[in-house]
């Protein structure tokens, strides 16, 4: 009978055990990039992976094949979180700036509540393998695209100055945004919602500005040494 | 004769020999930084150095006991910039938020005009030994001290937003300034001073506050989020 039906015998079993096989995937990865995260890339082996997990490193194999496996999981990690964020920030009834806003704020929380994760995909980016890591620059295309455009139309919308270059202005927020992993400490001063707060009101104050008052080149003027 | 006054008969020789020596110190160290720059420090190794600048290991030797030694070098050059650029900026007769944009400029264009060198400050300064990091750590400290001493000043004379927290403007200013080397690339379309200028801007803009229109959280509540 259970030859007969092998969707019906099977099926709970299978789910049962690729829940399971979920679980320790997950096991493996999270502990792969603690790992990665505290010694390096390069000093970090299959082989002290399977000994933090607490399997042999055949049993490791049955999850993932190599390194670069292992790499590339981690990095689709931290990127799917990223891509959640879009999806969200895209649909927000607000305003350019307001989503600028609610996009980077999130943006740095990811960074700062994955900080192993977010610290692999900015510095070890590099060793994952030419196909995979073009695939992943892809996405961060995107997402860059998407936050030039709502410069673009922060501009127009009169909300955001027109002296900015949009592109200059989306490297200035990611370059904020991503060098968290260099400085920033779970057990420092500020909780990570401090930090995303402060980052993302210098940097929407950076971009604000009043047509009222607005007159080409005031940015440039603010403060600028006195010519001679 | 030449016995007895051994530093008026010597002294010519050695300032020429020291002259050429000056300047075969100078070329080991841009030519190493130039090689550690495009292949990374660790795959870069003494051999490489001295084939690239035309010498024997043996004469390298003269120069450098270790790569420790070079990076230190590197370094050190690139960090000398940065303290004369201090030197500059303290001085001028300017406003608290002057001097900052007058540093800050500055500060891009050493990173844009001694690329290798820069990059190699901000991505191999782990591998130096422990004892020189912490000597140019403490150096880094020193002006991102007078940075967040310009902020407050800037915050009492009423041209800087007081709702800014010093430390972290210190940290966005900095986060912006030092990813240039991740991005920046001399054949770009945007010059060395228009990178300067855009980034100064932006910064520029995101410090100042007019006391006149200012009120706690303004910078928080500019585009924010409702909330539900």
């Amino acid at each position: 009978v259970q030859n007969d039906s092998p969707e019906l015998s099977l099926a709970p079993g299978r789910r049962r055990r690729r829940s399971v096989n979920d679980e320790r995937r997950k096991t493996v990865i999270d502990t792969a990039a603690d790992l990665i995260y505290r010694r390096g890339y390069d000093a970090t082996s299959i082989n002290d992976i399977s000994n933090a997990v607490g399997i042999v490193k055949g049993s490791l194999y049955y999850y993932i094949r190599s390194k670069d496996d292992l790499l590339y999981e981690i990095v689709l990690d931290a990127h799917s979180y990223t891509h959640q964020n879009l999806a969200i920030c895209e649909k927000l009834p607000t305003t350019p700036l307001g989503k600028i806003r609610a996009y980077i704020n999130r943006h740095i929380r990811i960074n700062t509540d994955n900080l192993a994760k977010s610290t692999i995909v900015y510095r070890d980016l590099m060793y994952l393998n030419e196909e995979r890591r073009a695939e992943i620059v892809a996405g961060r295309d995107k997402v860059e695209t998407w936050v030039r455009d709502q410069i673009r139309a922060g501009q127009d919308a009169g909300e955001m100055c027109p002296d900015i270059d949009p592109k200059m202005a989306t490297i200035a927020m990611f370059s904020m945004a991503n060098a968290i992993y260099q400085w920033y400490h779970l057990d420092g001063k500020l909780t990570p919602a401090e930090v995303a707060q402060s980052h993302t009101d210098f940097l929407v104050a950076g971009l604000a500005c009043d047509p009222a008052t607005h007159t080409p080149g005031h940015r440039s003027r603010l403060a600028a040494e006195p010519t001679i």
